[in-house]
């Protein structure tokens, strides 16, 4: 199934990456050889003090507190993982690719190192199907098709938007599932990629994601952050708040998301037992936020992102505001998000990439 | 996750097997070790006029036109696949398992032979989280559990109802997809089962599948017979019909549906350019049933699969019915199928299954 493949030039392509650690060489050599093509955003979490070490040799550009502050004039907090964000803001391409730096590049079930960049790719450029269920996956993956009874009018899909990774090793559990199993790791393979279907609600997790950022790039709002929001995933609800705004974006604009394929392989990182001592929001936090996402619904004025952006951030101020005082404050992160993503001019990129 | 696990016994299940073919001895040579402690029946093709042959050593039941038309009076017609389906009336277990006799057992990606049968009890008495998707599959798997961000009030789930197993080799397409890609095979073992998220639709096959019967048994109903229907499964959509039927009622009844795991080998059979020859209603057909299901919303007093399948037959009458007379005869057969269900005495099953 591939005629309606899309070819991307690796041109289109910014890999962004939040520097969290200022020593980058070891996850640079790791890798290097799968991303040398590529230009890169590295954005320094603004907590950071020490300078960056980052191998040569590379396509880049690094943005530290100083030229996000000169940027965005210190109306966002980029310190910890939502400094990516500030990556999504400044890039110019069509696609981004974000890794987290505590992961390494996966082997498949063959012992095959995978292609994080190229494997994303072509689950942005194929179409995604969320309006009926393949049970054969993603049927446009070689080798692949529709199952019998599936409608032919579907066949065609719609323009997938995001592609969600997962995790070898250490998966994206939150701390009260590692604390009560320390063992835990993910070692099974999926060799799997399927649309998330329309109207079902998904956490997307920040560590391992490819999206079109033409598409849905001001719906990757950092707008969410928790009172007690730490330095490990776990004590972060960010990327699952933006990936919620995102998803609702793609049902309403026709748009797909997929999840499975690529794997990163990620390293141990935090004590989820002290992590679990804080304060810590996010458990209550989507008991709240999942039926207020699964019951929302835009109005048909609402025709871009930025519309569909502007629409949720009044809801949520509306229903969750009463809530607790962290939505307020995201509506309004928000809206603020779409006036900077517009008057710094990160629009879509042009047609065929720019350098 | 195993605290909501059920224990099932092997006199809890039952296994169907339409028997297409007289000469069963390879199938069973093939699957004898599998299906050796666990009670089969056998529904012959009341098409079929050779003798059975079935090697000794099992413990079953034989079905034929006789006893058929003893006990339906000939109300319902089990030529072809739609011949199990008088299996799943005459059967007092608890669970069915269903296998096409043109599949062998399959093996996973690490060569090992896989217990279809286990792995259908496996997902069928774990929970199903149809209301959220947990992007690490299912999390009640060996190995497996939540990714951060699912709620927790969602995490207990839902009874799962139906297992929907997978193939190797020739995956069930249709005639079209089979005719244009010839060459075309399933060898993608993918390692994963995952729930069907609700109000999601999917066309369920009746290859290689589990079910509860106790829950959703009425609601596998030979109800859609397509008038060029003929004896290869790319010719039929029966199985899709009351796929659709038990999903719609799942979603209405807060139970569960997942496909994945168990696959099974599918050997050839049939020429799909000798089906695509025939008038085949199949293609047409979905356009129809899909925004039919999707949009079906059953009232809150249809409180068992009997009520809901009455009230989807009636729907079925009235918004299907003049699209098409095979619709006004699908929607009759369904209520008949319940009036017989309860005759024969096919209600839940004794607790801790018969003998």
């Amino acid at each position: 199934m591939s005629q309606s493949e899309v070819i991307i030039k690796d041109n289109e392509v910014d890999i962004v990456i939040a520097a969290m650690q200022f020593d980058m060489t070891s996850f640079f050599n790791e890798w290097g050889p799968l991303l040398s093509k590529y230009h890169l955003i590295i954005v320094k979490d603004t907590d950071l003090k020490e300078e960056l070490i980052i191998p040569k040799g590379f396509n880049l550009d690094i943005y530290t507190k100083n030229e996000i502050d000169r940027i965005v004039g210190g109306k966002f907090l980029f310190s910890g993982y939502s400094c990516r964000y500030f990556g999504y803001l400044v890039s110019r391409k069509k696609y981004i690719i974000s890794i987290d730096d505590d992961c390494i590049p996966a082997k498949n079930d063959k012992g095959e190192l995978t292609d994080i960049v190229s494997q994303h790719l072509s689950n942005l450029k194929t179409p995604a199907t969320p309006y009926f269920f393949n049970t054969l996956y993603d049927p446009y993956r070689e080798g692949a098709d529709f199952v019998r009874g599936y409608p032919f009018s579907l066949r065609s899909g719609v323009h997938c938007a995001m592609s969600c990774g997962l995790w070898l090793n250490l998966a994206d559990f939150d701390a009260p599932t590692q604390v009560l199993k320390p063992e835990l790791r993910n070692s099974r393979y999926v060799d799997a990629v399927m649309t998330v279907p329309i109207r079902t609600m998904m956490p997307v997790s920040g560590i391992n994601l490819g999206f079109d950022r033409d598409l849905v790039g001001p719906a990757m709002v950092p707008a969410l952050r928790l009172a007690g929001e730490g330095k490990f995933r776990w004590e972060t609800m960010g990327d699952v708040w933006s990936g919620l705004c995102v998803k609702a974006v793609c049902d309403h604009l026709a748009m797909g998301m997929k999840t499975g394929l690529p794997y990163v392989w990620r390293k141990e990182r935090g004590d989820a037992v002290q992590s679990l001592k804080k304060e810590w929001e996010g458990v209550k936090m989507m008991e709240e936020v999942v039926p207020f996402f699964q019951s929302l619904r835009l109005s048909p004025e609402a025709v871009t992102a930025e519309d569909c952006v502007a629409e949720i951030a009044s809801a949520v101020k509306e229903r969750l505001g009463k809530v607790d005082p962290m939505f307020v404050r995201a509506g309004n992160s928000m809206m603020e998000w779409i006036k900077i993503w517009k008057a710094v001019g990160s629009g879509p990129s042009l047609a065929g990439g720019g350098a």
